[in-house]
């Protein structure tokens, strides 16, 4: 079937804080690692509003362009790559159809050069963000994928997900899961996923896990005569959530789900400052069943309350592991005063143009590590995807106090809604290219 | 045998490059837990030349107090808690015997609060940094040693040593180790292998080490069907290290000690200004023996140089892991560029109150982690001491271009010798107290 000639789009204008609805061309094939999508659904993220505000490269040549980086479809063209084996590259190249149902992370990635190969996907040399002046977005009706088999997950073909992920939720997920639940995929889910798993697997993070004393962390068979034995309370995992927008909130299910899986006690704080997002944050901790929940203490809670709570968990001590979902200078500020001696900061929140807000001296002085940086997003599909099939106790819903999306809507309603969601009014919102 | 009343020390006075060797009493039991030892040798270390110089805590009081936080020797009285079995109290509490020869880290710890137990013994609550006006230092002829069954290491007694050390080594190790190589272990040996630890065990190392993409490196029995398998290539550790004093050298024997031991293909360069620190750490390099070797290049080379090189190696992709054992603002903008995206920055260098000098997006844009701090010097003794042991051939070395000690004086050249030191003039520098 061709396609057809024009489009509906959402459009971003310069300078700042113009979105339009326009018909544009549709995208065709331009390089034979191209596919065209038909999208299902496209999402508006936090991180759209960087653009939406004029900031950073949405300001280096005003280009209109059409925005959002979070979106699923179909597969509606292919380049001339696919169908055939080609030795050494992404198997989507051989194995992708006509017809299949898709995800895209927020960024394209090639698959197959020294950065993608060791997972770094979301930093390929090759990458570009979607929704950008450098690469149309997904909030239209149809939108072209560059590198597509190193991009897409096929979520019609469990040949390419987790070998971890068992035959029945394999099954649950060809034929059960919404569009609107597969569509935390594109961003939020990794996202949150990268967080807790930096988080989890950090050295500074394996004494308390693996219940040996650093360095005897690491090298499982040592021992000494002279370490005393940890008691049981030195072995539950402090952490702290900061910000609980969509991805504080899949950091918040990811890490309890990790916590369950690996049988790990743990106390939580997930903070944010707005009473409707702790509510909310609440309200998906209820929702998750028995088996993602594991053992342990789950608050959300003010700053103020959450500082008194993390003093009186660790009496003084402060959390082994921060999570910062917000990317300003007063998360980083609030992470650092939480954070434990010989903790981790893992930041996921993108970052503007300042200096972290403390000397290198306060920093060995408190032995902290920082992980900064964007996820890589279609190495993180695989495990996100897994957790999302998992926990369709939380992702399944809509319009439900624990729902992660707040409305989903039709294209007219996008200049409001990109204003709404701007002034906080708002959560997260997708948009239907086809109601 | 009763101590001596007075003794001769090496001491700070205000404000600052005035030290003195001076008789002061001999310390005594102050508190049940406290050892005193009789000095064999002290040290002079590059973070001395903080209080040298009247830096931070020194210029607090302005006290005069006796130098030096590295020091071996031997016990000659014990407090009362020493002699009867303690449960859950550091097993040396129970086993160190006058005559013991011991060494002790740069900070005292207890060895049984929540911070020690989880092995983060720089940061004992309880803890106090050696030959600063918080606690007299071990140049001197006898020193007190707080908490001395958390505190010290008993190089006598090979129950309370790793378990890893095969038999034959401790028989070496109690018999044919110089004191002037016992000494490494006071602070540049386990500081250099927490640098070394810190980087192996980050998670943004896992995919290089463990051949697996990010994030199945955590998940060894998970795959999926689309990554591309990695290349030979992709799987060679690339790693810089900046700063070639003595910490500088332990981290490079550190590293190359478990990049042999676990057969991980290398590149690494050690940076340093000054030409006689390279050749000091190609002279090292050159005495390692094939078994610490390890299968990969190494070069030692000046910044200019370090840069071409690691841009050769990686294809302008950057080193994967970056050692500063330096603690400064240059050594870490030198960092910046020298890592690669998705790379760790480990800094054990002691920092003085600058900002990072990048700023977050920065820090953002090329995800990059930092680990800061002070090693938790008592916790790594097994560990290092297992790596001294096994590397005579670098540790041995006096008088010799692989020697990491430059010369061993008498107290009568304190003065002069800090001097020298301060200037980089000469090495490290060993007092003998008994000369």
């Amino acid at each position: 079937m061709p396609l057809p000639e024009i489009q509906k789009a959402i459009r971003w204008h310069p300078p700042s804080y113009d979105i339009r609805v326009e018909d544009v061309p549709v995208p065709s094939i331009q390089h034979p690692d191209d596919a065209i999508i038909k999208v299902k659904l496209g999402a508006l993220c936090g991180s759209d509003l960087h653009v939406y505000r004029g900031h950073g490269g949405a300001m280096i040549n005003n280009k209109i362009h059409t925005c959002g980086h979070e979106f699923i479809g179909e597969v509606v063209a292919l380049g001339e790559s696919f169908g055939a084996k080609a030795e050494g590259r992404p198997a989507l190249y051989s194995s992708l159809k006509i017809g299949d149902k898709v995800v895209s992370p927020f960024t394209v990635n090639c698959g197959e050069c020294h950065v993608c190969r060791l997972g770094y996907t979301g930093r390929c040399p090759d990458g570009s963000l979607f929704g950008t002046p450098a690469l149309e977005g997904g909030q239209a009706q149809f939108v072209r994928v560059p590198k597509a088999g190193g991009t897409l997950f096929n979520l019609s073909n469990p040949s390419t997900w987790s070998s971890a992920m068992p035959e029945s939720l394999k099954e649950q997920a060809l034929s059960k899961i919404a569009d609107s639940s597969l569509l935390m995929l594109a961003d939020i889910l990794p996202t949150g996923l990268f967080a807790a798993l930096q988080a989890i697997n950090h050295p500074k993070v394996a004494a308390v896990i693996t219940g040996k004393p650093w360095p005897l962390c690491f090298s499982q068979n040592v021992t000494t005569g002279n370490e005393v034995s940890l008691l049981e309370s030195d072995k539950v995992l402090t952490v702290a959530i900061i910000g609980l927008g969509p991805v504080g909130i899949c950091a918040t299910v990811s890490i309890l789900d990790i916590l369950a899986t690996r049988n790990i006690p743990f106390r939580i704080v997930a903070i944010d400052p707005n009473e409707a997002r702790r509510e909310k944050v609440k309200a998906v901790y209820d929702a998750i069943g028995p088996d993602g929940k594991g053992t342990g203490e789950f608050a959300a809670l003010s700053i103020d309350e959450a500082k008194i709570k993390v003093n009186e968990w660790t009496n003084g001590v402060g959390a082994t592991a921060v999570l910062e979902v917000v990317g300003n200078v007063s998360a980083l500020e609030l992470s650092f005063e939480l954070v434990r001696t010989f903790g981790v900061i893992v930041s996921v929140g993108v970052h503007g143009e300042s200096l972290l807000p403390m000397t290198t001296r306060q920093i060995y002085g408190k032995n902290i590590s920082f992980d900064f940086g964007r996820c890589p997003s279609r190495a993180m599909f695989p495990l996100a995807f897994d957790i999302l099939v998992k926990r369709q106790d939380v992702f399944g819903k809509v319009g439900d106090p624990a729902s992660l999306i707040d409305r989903i809507v039709d294209f007219s309603q996008a200049p409001e809604s990109y204003r709404a969601f701007d002034k906080g009014e708002i959560g997260k919102v997708i948009f239907d290219p086809w109601k």
